[in-house]
């Protein structure tokens, strides 16, 4: 082996790894894309957002399949290294830029991880399946597909999601954010699905009843990544 | 402070956390309570199952409410920690009983712990939607519910199962596991619901289509833990 190729080809790496912002494929304006890109926006990395033509079914053609079988969006690009789910992206993106100031999995602290673990799971399991039919039917549906609202699944949407805020409520009645009293992944989770509820559909008062949960909610919203992030997706005009 | 009464309290302590097995409380039929034990049995923790009256209600009375507010299980006990959601307490105990030689989720290395997340999500969002209704319809409704089997949502869970299960097949013919050529929990997590396909339903035949998926799979079957909780679970006699 010559010293020289190898010294030549660690630089080019280093370069490579170095300079280049990571890449994330997909519309801003999917719940899925703002997961990833609310983590990059709070770890504050650069990063370049590719557009994924939707309507042109961009997410089926082959260089989007290589990046992920599934066809699905986002996709994530570091160097050589291709990620999709958004889910396992932003914590590979947490993983990267985790500092002494920002630690949003806190994967060092048993305790902590598993609460960290915990309301991202009921985000996925309880919070998500509640509130984001209502998202879609007063929403993404009429505005996208140009479909009429479906009140009975808003209806009952609604009692279910009522019950889940009940539970928030309690909880957030006794710790400041889900997994304890430090902002964490969990808690960003939640941003895309509530934003919409909030800007985009007729129920932006559900959690007036919840005055814990509503707190949070403004709590969140005043972070700087988070009031970024929803001026580029609000509905408003 | 007295020393002696510090002493007293921190030797208490110790007991308490090395000697009192950690408690998974649920049925250990579930497939949500399988995920944990599979991973205390990789790790060779001790554990005490505590069952969970499910026809009686066990997981809506105030006791349970208290380990979990939504009132699901499993739920899990390890000295004052209560946990509950079955990815999250899976998490703990891998973490916790983390060595050198077992190490499932492999958060210190950012690209190999991104693999885990990933197949770990692709499980959650593709595997499980589209094979475990073939084990609703086939095995638990009519088994614990008396309810007939829709032959129309098999069949359409078969079409489903088919496309991720080609996918998993190109994936699988370039590693051995999920996440690399190593095992995970990315690949503990498809144990319970892919146990009761083989062994309740009549498409035990379904991965013979697919080489690398059913090498996978019986390689994954005979590590100690699978064949253990496998026998516990078995619904032949």
């Amino acid at each position: 082996p010559r010293p020289g190729s190898t010294c030549a080809a660690v630089s080019k790496h280093h370069f490579h790894k170095q300079m280049a912002p990571v890449k994330v494929f997909g519309p801003a304006a999917s719940t899925n894309v703002a997961r990833v890109l609310v983590c990059l926006e709070e770890v504050g990395a650069e990063y370049e957002l590719v557009d994924i033509d939707f309507p042109g079914k961009g997410h089926k053609r082959p260089e989007h399949l290589a990046r992920n079988p599934f066809g699905q969006v986002p996709a994530f690009q570091d160097g050589d290294l291709i990620l999709f789910e958004s889910r396992a992206i932003a914590k590979y993106v947490l993983r990267k830029y985790k500092s002494e100031q920002v630690d949003l999995l806190r994967e060092s602290n048993l305790e902590e991880a598993a609460m960290v673990d915990i309301w991202t799971e009921v985000e996925i399991h309880q919070y998500h399946p509640a509130l984001s039919p209502i998202v879609l039917e007063c929403f993404i549906y009429p505005t996208l597909r140009g479909l009429p609202t479906n009140q009975r699944i808003v209806d009952e949407s609604l009692v279910k999601a009522k019950k889940v805020l009940e539970i928030y409520e309690a909880h957030l009645s006794k710790h400041k954010y889900l997994a304890g009293d430090f902002v964490s992944f969990a808690d960003l989770n939640h941003f895309a699905c509530t934003f919409y509820l909030m800007d985009a559909t007729p129920y932006a008062s559900l959690f007036n009843s919840y005055p814990h949960v509503k707190a949070w909610w403004e709590d969140l919203m005043s972070r700087p990544s988070m009031k970024k992030l929803g001026a580029g997706m609000t509905t408003r005009v």
